[in-house]
């Protein structure tokens, strides 16, 4: 696969539809100057939309509309690109997602099943609605048109004049990274940061292929994923420099920092690849310049509720 | 004064000890695109630290050190300026600033009183510091050197590639608004916008001076000045373009509509330019392009508390 061409191809469909969201560098955040992409300043409060919003402008989409079982990010990402686009979309999500992601999919207008239990079981669900009425379901993370969208995110970056040896990035599903790695394919260095509690990428690089994981933790909501995309790890069997872990009080103190700093509010997920540098389970070289993607914002509860 | 010299004094002084702070487009907001600056972002949580950092490093402070008397975010900058530079720092504040500006401003280090009852109460107090200790007065928006260290606010925007006809701009004394006007001097169109319950530029205008105002209202621990500045009062008679108000409810639904859009989460003082906007207190023309400066973000409470 081109993904340069896939890439191009995908902002060029979705421009006017996401967010060009904002650059900044800090030197509040760690011993030296980090560039931060506000990431979480998109629409529904994460890269999501990218994917979505993509997968949805690049295919047919049935009469039936689109289908997405998610933790919340994704979900309210293909609800509002499926309603924005003028398709129907069923989102079914597990009790886990929570209120504060579980409203943001109510406002989007989408029929929204919760379902008890976790994420399998909204799986399951979404998996019987495709099946019974013909709806398309959206991949979270390990289809093409996700990881192409997810990929303008790094294009826009590039553009905005990123100027870092590494970046940083929180891994779930995996298809964020995978849009990084398919962009830059070795032209930064990447670094893949999870949660230790919810470790599919690094598990997979261990036993060199994707395994399940048990998952749990601050973030799983949004980086639970059990195991990781095929296109993900393929990628980053390719192209990845390192992959570090981070404990979830690690997350938590990334989180405060972001706020105390720079008045940047983040759902935990969006604050872990911060976490590996201000803890030092990735220490860059003396001379290396970073960069950190801030990927969401949807914290619970909601702060103005 | 030749305030565009006086600005670009300013911000070669502040460079590097201040945040470049992002911008970005929104079309989530409003029913056209607006440009943002997210100067909530700046150390400290608002504007206040370029005004504070400049007054600093353009005169000799006293072996005492300074002296501030503050509703929450002057204080917090002139706090956080000081320690920085190695002054020593009295910080004043009325009640009514809240928790989390007041430990906004512990966390900086320095000595902080916090006076029963409203602001005059914590001004009295400064300045009877002042008289006993000689410690230099920071006055939160009536100097010159607080005026072009705002106003390098705008010049920076500028240099980011603003493309607006009119910014909207929050008022309180009057220090950012005149930071503004000191910089376009009718270059663009600045339309300053006030809380109903907290309007001393409104007043002043319609009285033809500076004029005292009862002050209340959601956001009046950062915009309820008593009485207009001099410098902002007389800058807005020359370069004013429109004085605007808005209810207090406004401002909470610009609070909510910052947040569901973007997760922006940002102080009621923080909302209130873009309430102007979306209210219809101020109705650009149809081809006219506007801008919003988001201008606090230190909400309470904290939201990670």
């Amino acid at each position: 696969m081109d993904w340069k061409q896939e890439i191009a191809a995908a902002a060029s469909r979705i421009a006017g539809h996401v967010v060009r969201t904002p650059v900044m560098m800090s030197d509040a955040l760690w011993s030296r100057p980090v560039a931060l992409k506000l990431e979480q300043m998109q629409h529904t409060g994460s890269f999501k939309a990218r994917g979505a919003f993509n997968t949805l402008l690049s295919q047919p989409v049935p009469k039936a509309g689109v289908v997405a079982a998610s933790g919340g990010n994704h979900g309210a990402a293909v609800a509002l690109a499926a309603t924005r686009l003028g398709n129907p979309a069923a989102i079914f999500v597990p009790e886990m997602a929570g209120a504060a992601k579980i409203s943001l999919i109510e406002r989007t207008g989408a029929a929204l099943t919760v379902v008890p239990g976790e994420y399998a079981n909204a799986l399951a669900a979404a998996q019987e609605h495709e099946a019974t009425t013909g709806a398309m379901q959206v991949h979270a993370y390990d289809a093409p048109a996700t990881v192409a969208g997810q990929g303008t995110c790094f294009a826009e970056w590039d553009a905005q004049g990123l100027d870092a040896d590494t970046v940083l990035i929180a891994v779930g599903g995996g298809g964020l990274l995978a849009g990084a790695l398919a962009h830059w394919q070795g032209q930064r260095r990447v670094i893949a940061v999870e949660p230790e509690t919810a470790a599919a990428l690094h598990a997979a690089r261990d036993a060199g292929a994707p395994v399940d994981v048990a998952v749990s933790g601050v973030a799983a909501n949004a980086l639970g994923a059990r195991r990781i995309g095929r296109l993900g790890f393929d990628l980053a069997q390719a192209h990845l420099a390192e992959s570090v872990l981070v404990p979830d009080a690690a997350i938590t103190q990334a989180q405060v920092a972001l706020w105390q700093a720079h008045r940047i509010l983040v759902e935990p997920a969006g604050a872990c690849a911060l976490a590996a540098l201000i803890t030092g389970a990735y220490v860059p070289a003396p001379d290396e310049s970073v960069a950190v993607l801030v990927c969401g914002g949807n914290i619970a509860p909601d702060p103005l509720r």
